[in-house]
């Protein structure tokens, strides 16, 4: 940090290029013949050259940076989610500046105007906390990530389908009762579609079922206390039953799975679970968690791909803004591991 | 975006101020009297006014920026950590570029050139890929975590006292044999200390010990395989001994647990498991995982008063670097749970 800043003058002389030449390889390299690239690329090499990105932002407004919030890290889901978002710097060269917190709305404010004073080129958010409402009038390419997005670009996975996905295979498991728990989300959410679609699956079969939704918290402790009391109410209510709960993620899953174990020592026959995500913890519980898999890697991917369209259309001289946002819906992925399965391949 | 921009003389127009009282408002607020800070700032939000960091940046070189490498989002300790780490924006004010993915060293080269294109003042390394050496000779603040860092600043968990705590507790818990599984790391890196701490306790104390230095792969499924052999030679070799089997993180002590219970429905008196890293599996595993507790919190924020530290200095007029790096040695919690615990208690 204490050393001499090199400068294109510099360049030029060690090479014997014109300081235009120089110029011409940093905006235009193919202006240059290949050989005279490698002349200063190894030039580059020789005097320790570092690019100052900032000094070109500042003339061209392309920071590369996109802002990242996620709720928290502990949810699995968000972790894979972040990580696969992250990866794709390999593929779009694009950098992350990541904030993590499930909070009050003024702190997320302000992680934005943070984000914005960095000139940071868009936006994504998997936290919940602002509405899109909000979040459309900053003005700025945003793609929202399995939440409310009336108002600004956003992915989600199927939830409708995941609903009745987890409905049919806990039905083929041999259930006599279904149930699905899960919190009391508004409609306007995505996940509201796991309700819908389990409901209506449910009614257009004439499947005995039942859906509880109930606040489970925030953090482990409370997760537990939580879904263990659920636990209770289900043996008290159903000794008799096969009963199959479709829980609202794999980590409540893994939980529920647990707390069965703990009395059992296994998964009973009675007992079947569907978690949601496939999240790595549906892997490593106990058991393999069946799940209703987000194709995360695929979600992240198709985020970076809107929210690029919207960055490109920013950088042109007469950027048009998009008439109404676009929402990309991916099809989640039946994974049947040992928790429940249909009875014909048990 | 495509809003006017607002300037210094918008601001004293709309205020009445002169041009520099807005600025003083800007670079000495405390020279104004509260009402007019109030004024200010009021007109700041009355004309929608953009702080822009990046042109401050280019005038001061401070970023606020620091550079986060972490090896993978898969291993719970590591996105553990990267929240704890993202989490001191309350504290400190700093924010994150963060890069995942334990690669080849020329694509971490890579990382690290954007991040200082990006005038990034400090780097926060979790990754093992490149030597402390080649970090050293950037010559920018670093602080790297648990991993070797002989020419650079670091913290690390006491990781001998954990290997002390676990083979103890092993021990209490009632075991004939205590056997050590880790990966062959060498000794310059800070996780060596688990071994060489188990093997000294045991030595010690002439405790019958085994350990078995083996790769395990990247993967939950190259992990799982290879603990699935490491549990068959463990049930032939020792069919009639209580076995307690210190693993090298909890997500490979939760894998053994899991393929300990698919066989017995339980975990039998005659296996006893200790896991390291306190990361959130061996909370949400099949039965609590007994395990030595890095402090990650504590390590994350330790972290960042060595990195802050270091880039204070960088920031006086003639910085003087360290005489030599500073290593702060964090000391492990032994966390007693339900797969291993003395014998008097349980």
């Amino acid at each position: 940090m204490t050393k001499k800043k090199i400068t294109f003058a510099d360049i030029a002389e060690y090479t014997g290029f014109s300081k235009t030449t120089v110029s011409r390889y940093f905006n235009d390299p193919d202006s240059l013949t290949v050989e005279n690239q490698e002349k200063i690329a190894e030039a580059l090499k020789a005097l320790d050259y570092k690019e100052n990105k900032l000094a070109k932002v500042l003339a061209n407004g392309k920071t590369e940076f996109i802002g990242v919030i996620v709720p928290n890290l502990y949810m699995h889901y968000y972790s894979d989610m972040l990580s696969e978002i992250i990866s794709t710097y390999e593929k779009y060269g694009y950098k992350f500046i990541v904030f993590a917190g499930n909070r009050a709305p003024e702190v997320e404010r302000k992680y934005i105007s943070e984000l914005l004073a960095y000139n940071i080129e868009g936006l994504i958010t998997l936290s919940h906390t602002l509405s899109s409402k909000e979040l459309a009038a900053y003005n700025i390419p945003i793609v929202a990530i399995e939440r409310e997005q009336q108002h600004v670009c956003g992915i989600t996975t199927d939830n409708y389908m995941g609903g009745v996905q987890a409905a049919s295979l806990l039905v083929k498991s041999g259930c006599d009762i279904i149930i699905h728990v899960n919190s009391d989300i508004p409609e306007s959410m995505p996940a509201y579609g796991r309700i819908s679609g389990f409901k209506d699956f449910c009614e257009e079969h004439k499947i005995d079922h039942r859906i509880i939704l109930t606040d489970m918290g925030n953090n482990f402790e409370e997760n537990h206390a939580g879904i263990l009391k659920l636990f209770k109410e289900l043996e008290n209510e159903y000794p008799k039953k096969a009963v199959g709960v479709f829980m609202p993620n794999d980590t409540h899953a893994n939980i529920l799975l647990n707390i069965i174990f703990e009395k059992y020592g296994k998964l009973p026959e009675k007992y079947k679970i569907v978690g949601f995500d496939d999240s790595p913890i549906s892997r490593e519980a106990v058991i393999p968690i069946s799940t209703i898999g987000q194709q995360v890697s695929i979600m992240a991917d198709e985020a970076m791909k809107l929210l690029i369209s919207q960055m490109d259309e920013q950088k042109k001289r007469r950027p048009k803004p998009l008439s109404k946002p676009v929402n990309k819906v991916i099809t989640p992925i039946l994974i049947v591991r040992e928790t429940a399965k249909p009875r014909s391949v048990s």
